[in-house]
């Protein structure tokens, strides 16, 4: 990994085991020797699966899989190999990562429609079929590995291992959620993002865990963007073994269905952060308010179009009050707005309102916040009731060296 | 200006002057003292006029006037600001911009409305009404300027002065076009881009004209993008003196008119490749055909998905024949695409097709390709006959540099 992100947390969570799920990583070596990069996770019989997966239509031959699995909404074991993503690789692809899914079936002597498999890393190279075979058999016959070692094996330009942990209380048992995650370029989800897989001991019907999982991706994992690409592996799923034993949840009126939700948005939205925090050169974490906007969808896409410009990103990653380039940016979304009625904020500070700069408009405060890690920007369109939230980075020369010679 | 793009062209054209056009540039001081900064350009009585402004809702007042003068057809004069865009600045932008027209229009004795007027540079700073006064009041008594001189004094980050001409025969008289535009970064015209003046003596109507200039524009100006973001000033002008007295023309069926509009188009691609050729920080120039795609406006949608991905450009920036890039851009484009009927190539030699990397495919001679200034690429997408081009530059350090302290 390269230099750390400097918005990466100080700490890591501890997060919790989750019963019924069981981790290996090893080296198979499709990139390097030097770090794992094949992850094999085990789960109890009766495991419930639901997940999302990217709208690019280039899409790889393991989310065709992931998605056709999901059908049968059980899950027995997830491989991600890291390195190589195995998109746009044809029919030599396919084989590899069918091949692999029948190994694990094997394996646990399960259904092949209960493997989920991920493949991250760079496109359009098949991944080698020796190196995945004898590295999964490798993970067969490995010591457990436990989540850090997890979050690490998936990652491949992350500069940080992501982990997220939430919890709910049901019906008097505390059940648990942990998570972990990779993601730093190629990072505009448009449903699910990067791979992203959680983990639950809540007992779920897998059409209630896949509601709840589709909700609360639109408020998480769809609202962040670092550079307006959209993966062609994009995957995020959630395994509930139900090894708390609670009553089983099959509806949003079942006992603790709320709770478990909420907990379930809590840990997306700590995903979704953790991927734009390790933003490809990020120096800033940027919070993007819509208000007043005609409606929910106009809000989320002005959002998007400022956390997308090249040339606000630019402006924040030189901590400069440049608000002229939101108006740019608000105006090219293609969305109902009103020069005249925007009202823009810096860190709480309005700069500009009634299409003009505010009256005796001081810069000194708003050039201090944006002197911080943490800039929030509030839009105001003033015509309407739609509001949206959208989290993104900076650009930087960061992003540029990590992308002019990713391949190098 | 900073230093000069490399991929700037050797010589400047010697443009021809044009009869009935008269350009003066002078000092106003609007960011600086060292180098002209307000142009002023007369055109003799009965010179026609047309244009296409930008689609930002957020633009310009002077976006504003140029729309409402374009309905009279008739232009006296061009007055263009460099250095304060005037946009979002409300009442007091407003009064300075109405305040020179007014200056101009008592000037030439003419009605307001054959007054034409642009600014450009940092949005949201109302234009100083002393500074423009005093600055136009000089440019009415000064000496003459040349075309380059015009170009340089429009100009805001650009680092060569763009000019284009053309000609074209109408009933045995030869007519000339000569044409100033800036522009290097904010570009992603949604139909005309930043701002640009051409300049003929040919004798035409301006609805002719104004039929011309939108379908010219279709094919220049909006299929070219430098960072995708979309100028609120955007502004592009032909004016027409009928010095060369030929037979007027008034619809295509005129004599002449094919090759007028011949003439009009190409000057109008020059111009939108010199804007390409100076965007920010740019060390390549890209043209990306789009062929075989479901109609040409899905090829238009896909060209731009590439042309404007940051993972895209970077790959080029780092000259890494990192094609999956292009794959990726192509699926999140949102047209009809299918992953395996896919073709791409870079500086002809294909690279992949029917869904992975064509057999026994050789790197070396692509690699060689983007070590070039000029790269080219060919998708295609194989279900249909939409084409489309588009241009665009790579993206480096250049333009992180350029646009993190653009202000200070």
């Amino acid at each position: 990994m390269s230099q750390i992100s400097p918005l990466a947390p100080a700490t890591y969570p501890d997060v919790p085991i989750i019963d019924g799920v069981e981790i290996f990583t090893v080296n198979a070596g499709y990139k390097t020797k030097s770090r794992n990069d094949l992850t094999f996770i085990t789960f109890a019989k009766d495991t419930m699966v639901a997940g999302v997966t990217t709208k690019n239509i280039c899409c790889s031959h393991e989310v065709v899989i992931c998605r056709e699995h999901l059908k049968s909404g059980m899950a027995r074991a997830l491989i991600v190999n890291s390195g190589n993503s195995n998109a746009f690789t044809g029919k030599d692809g396919k084989e590899a990562a069918d091949m692999m899914v029948q190994m694990a079936a094997a394996h646990l002597d399960c259904p092949k429609n209960q493997i989920f498999i991920s493949s991250t890393g760079v496109i359009g190279v098949p991944l080698p079929k020796d190196i995945a075979e004898t590295g999964l058999k490798k993970a067969f016959t490995a010591e457990h590995s436990d989540y850090i070692q997890a979050a690490n094996a998936i990652s491949t330009t992350d500069t940080f291992p992501k982990l997220a942990m939430s919890s709910a209380m049901i019906g008097g048992k505390k059940i648990h959620l942990s998570a972990i995650i990779k993601g730093s370029g190629m990072i505009a989800p448009d449903m699910a993002t990067m791979l992203g897989y959680i983990f639950t001991d809540a007992k779920i019907s897998s059409d209630l865990l896949q509601d709840m999982m589709s909700k609360a991706n639109a408020n998480s994992f769809s609202c962040i963007t670092v550079d307006s690409d959209t993966s062609t592996s994009d995957t995020v799923l959630a395994f509930a073994t139900g090894a708390a034993k609670n009553d089983v949840m099959t509806s949003y009126d079942s006992i603790g269905a709320d709770a478990f939700f909420a907990a379930l948005q809590d840990i997306c939205l700590q995903m979704a952060h953790l991927v734009v925090k390790d933003g490809e050169g990020a120096s800033k974490f940027i919070r993007i308010d819509i208000i007043g906007a005609n409606d929910d969808k106009g809000a989320h896409n002005i959002g998007l179009a400022i956390a997308n410009s090249p040339l606000v990103k630019t402006a924040i990653a030189g901590e400069d009050a440049n608000w002229g380039r939101v108006v740019m940016a608000v105006g090219k979304a293609g969305e109902i707005a009103d020069r005249d009625k925007l009202s823009i904020s810096f860190g709480g500070i309005q700069v500009a309102a009634n299409g003009h700069a505010v009256d005796g408009y001081d810069e000194a405060p708003v050039a201090q916040h944006l002197k911080g890690q943490n800039i929030d920007i509030l839009v105001d369109i003033g015509i309407g009731e739609g509001k949206a939230t959208i989290w993104t980075c900076d650009l930087t020369h960061g992003y540029i060296s990590i992308n002019a010679d990713y391949r190098s």
